[in-house]
């Protein structure tokens, strides 16, 4: 996810309740993945949790992308001594934006991530190490790749929907683009059919952070007393300033001082400033969960994205489709800004393809998306109602045909 | 300045000329400066450059105040074998924005600076070594404090005009209101009435990546064989995308690949797109002319100047002035967006304040003030004609009343 939700409810009544972390292992040697760089890589374990039950028919299942450093735990608690619930908790769970009484609701983490799936911090089963630097370079279509094999391993041959924002958006756009069959609806928010150059040019600036500090060794860094925490954290301070709106900081934070109400004159103060404390202590915490490998990695798939040079166009991307397209931008959101996603719904209609799209009015910037559910789940409601009984009415069409 | 200008006309016939750079020294003991935090500091050399003439009536001379990285040499070259003007070259000379044939021109390098005026790395002359982090927290206040003196120590009581972008912006209008009856004509480009508190987060990371530095050495790096060059840059480097639209990066750059036109797969490969490769390489020119904890104070006092804060409201801080301002912003400068523009604006429109102002239609975000100078400069003439008209007349109705 692009970061944490600041509050979350506990779960309660409307909770998926306690929920367990699966592993499934897939591409298992001979059939390994090939990955878009043409490096062969498996057996890949994948990481992943579901909510609600999967219907007779099968027709019911609703795969979610997680974001940069999102996990598998999108809903629920892991035990009754939790209390710090899933990523997208207010969203997923009975009676939410994703219904976990009417769907069954999957959610993995990447591959290249540090949450349980491959990537660079497991175990090379050749070398009997860390794969660190050698793990293969992997782009959203790999990513895709996994969980397409995964949905197909628990049984699911045709989602109901994909769902995902930023990162997660990419997979949703790309998933369509290459299996066009396999999806029912895609839900895309504060996403893009590429990222922005300037959006490049800050993951270039947080990777070089982690590549320069000197704990990082070549990625090597298990192997010593210390990570480059300083590059990782600087690297998050940096990336979460851009999913934060300019007004949510200033009213969040504004110049309000941490310690005082008068300024030190104290140049090794680094958090006087409220918002400079904030930012260090979001720097700090992700340290602890966030693997730096991964973040080089899953940053560069970021940067490879782009549906027009690996498609021709974005209307060629889904040419072969007749997925119903769900776009969601937010106003305030300027690393995936409006503008982006109106290019998707542009190619889209030009196409005749069936997309719905709106613009929230939201203060909360890129992590809107994480944030601003009510709106959204309004939305989405009849929106994967209608998805549904097409898809029903659609597979009697494809049947009349057959006969 | 913000960044340099990518290209500059060389200085041909309506250059100043051959220049130099030249050394004051101020507020020598027992006149040392008081700090705003309370310390004492002197003697302070200044550097500075002068273009055109004062006038025998010494009525013409407009003082420059640069942005965060500039320095006293803002026109004309040092040699004939100099190829590389001042930095803001094509606004400063016969003709130009800021017409030397007219006006005498006054730049120079700001307190806590690295370029000739007395900062971190100037000799302490009590302990015969370098400041270092015990050089004084400075603030805009201090900064003006010292141009104040070096006007009035050039044989200029009141200025026609002081002008600035950005960090200049704010002296200007510390200025004004810190000496209201020294200047007629405040021009403020791209600036504010104080930093936001996302100007605020980006100086954060910023400082951080140099305090994280191992080469820091607690500011004391000029005693190690390396300074904190990887620190440095990468605060340069982030600091660059927020001087630039995100419209220019990607003109200009787009996804573009700097030596194939091939994806590499190579994680270590960190200059693949032209964008990365361009911040790369303004990252290491920076190291090359700027000091590492300059770059720490002048962002603190950046992030300190708020005329709110320390007069009570923008229209308290200006109620004794009858200066004329000009305030110029630039339709994509997202890091000084127009709106806190107009917040000066309406300050000194509420009061019966003189004040012009425009919002240029200019492409290149916060650095529009170093590159878009033609419209700039037609709007600058009449207006600095004005002023010195105004004030002509004025000192006239001043011996008219004292009669």
């Amino acid at each position: 996810m692009a970061s944490e939700i600041i509050e979350t409810t506990p779960s309660g009544e409307n909770s998926v309740g306690i929920v367990e972390t699966q592993f499934a292992t897939l591409f298992e040697p001979p059939h390994e993945l090939v990955t878009s760089g043409g490096k062969t890589l498996g057996p890949i374990t994948v990481a992943y949790e579901t909510y609600g039950e999967l219907s007779p028919e099968k027709d019911n299942a609703i795969f979610i992308c997680h974001a940069l450093t999102g996990d598998a735990h999108a809903a629920g608690i892991h035990s009754d001594e939790d209390t710090k619930p899933g990523w997208w908790d207010d969203f997923v769970g009975p009676g939410k934006g994703l219904d976990t009484d009417r769907h069954f609701v999957i959610c993995a983490n990447v591959l290249g991530g540090c949450q349980g799936t491959t990537g660079p911090s497991s175990i090379d089963p050749v070398t009997g190490e860390r794969y660190c630097l050698s793990f293969p370079v992997v782009t959203v279509g790999d990513i895709v790749e996994v969980h397409y094999a995964l949905a197909r391993h628990l049984g699911v041959e045709k989602l109901l929907a994909a769902v995902g924002g930023s990162l997660g958006g990419f997979q949703v756009l790309e998933w369509a683009a290459r299996y066009p069959d396999s999806i029912n609806a895609a839900v895309v928010l504060a996403s893009a059919a590429n990222l922005s150059a300037q959006g490049i040019a800050f993951n270039t600036v947080g990777r070089r952070a982690i590549l320069a500090d000197p704990n990082f060794h070549d990625g090597k860094y298990h192997e010593h007393a210390e990570g480059p925490r300083y590059g990782l954290s600087l690297a998050r301070m940096l990336a979460h300033i851009t999913y934060l709106s300019e007004d949510s900081i200033e009213q969040k934070f504004g110049r309000r001082l941490q310690h005082s109400d008068k300024l030190a004159y104290d140049l090794l103060r680094e958090t006087e400033f409220q918002i400079e404390s904030y930012l260090h202590y979001q720097g700090k915490r992700f340290v602890e969960r966030f693997d730096a490998n991964s973040y080089l990695y899953l940053t560069k798939a970021m940067d490879y994205f782009h549906l027009e040079d690996k498609y021709g166009s974005i209307a060629k991307a889904f040419r072969n489709t007749d997925i119903r397209f769900l776009v969601v931008s937010y106003s305030t959101d300027w690393l995936f800004p409006t503008s982006q996603s109106r290019e998707i719904v542009g190619a889209l209609i030009e196409t005749g393809k069936h997309v719905t799209c709106t613009e929230y009015d939201a203060p909360f910037g890129h992590d809107s998306f994480l944030i601003d559910l009510e709106p959204l789940s309004r939305l989405l409601h009849p929106f994967l109602e209608q998805a549904q009984h097409l898809r029903s009415s659609g597979e009697k069409t494809t049947s009349r045909n057959k006969k």
